[in-house]
């Protein structure tokens, strides 16, 4: 089964790699972008009977810092 | 208009990321995960009338490395 896992800065938490896109995007004459928002995705390929508390666990322990981050699990077709 | 972009290592492009991820969650004792590949995910506010060229441009020569990286660009609803 293959797992999307997406990994994003909670709203309110700065994130500079995302304002640096915002300007470089600004810089090199692409107006009108705004909100840049910087994040990680992790593609997996796990056993058909894994549990979705299993990947929660997985996304808790290890993938995300859930202190500043959100993370959303997308089951591909 | 919401935009997010995905960009991911071409196949074959070696992850060692994606590797180290995939040891870590076995010694964490997450077995049958396999294949992990790690990649960014950048989401855009852009005016609504900003082409599809322009997107592609902004891929192109700024968030995605073409020689080794894929995009994709996912309109949100």
């Amino acid at each position: 089964m293959k797992l999307r896992i997406v990994v994003t800065l909670k709203p309110g938490v700065l994130d500079p790699q995302g304002k640096a896109i915002e300007h470089a995007l600004a810089g090199l004459g692409f107006g009108g972008v705004a909100g840049v928002r910087a994040g990680r995705i992790f593609e997996l390929d796990v056993a058909d009977d894994t549990s979705d508390a299993a990947v929660d666990e997985m996304c808790r322990k290890l993938l995300a810092n859930t202190v500043i981050e959100n993370y959303r699990v997308e089951r591909q077709p």
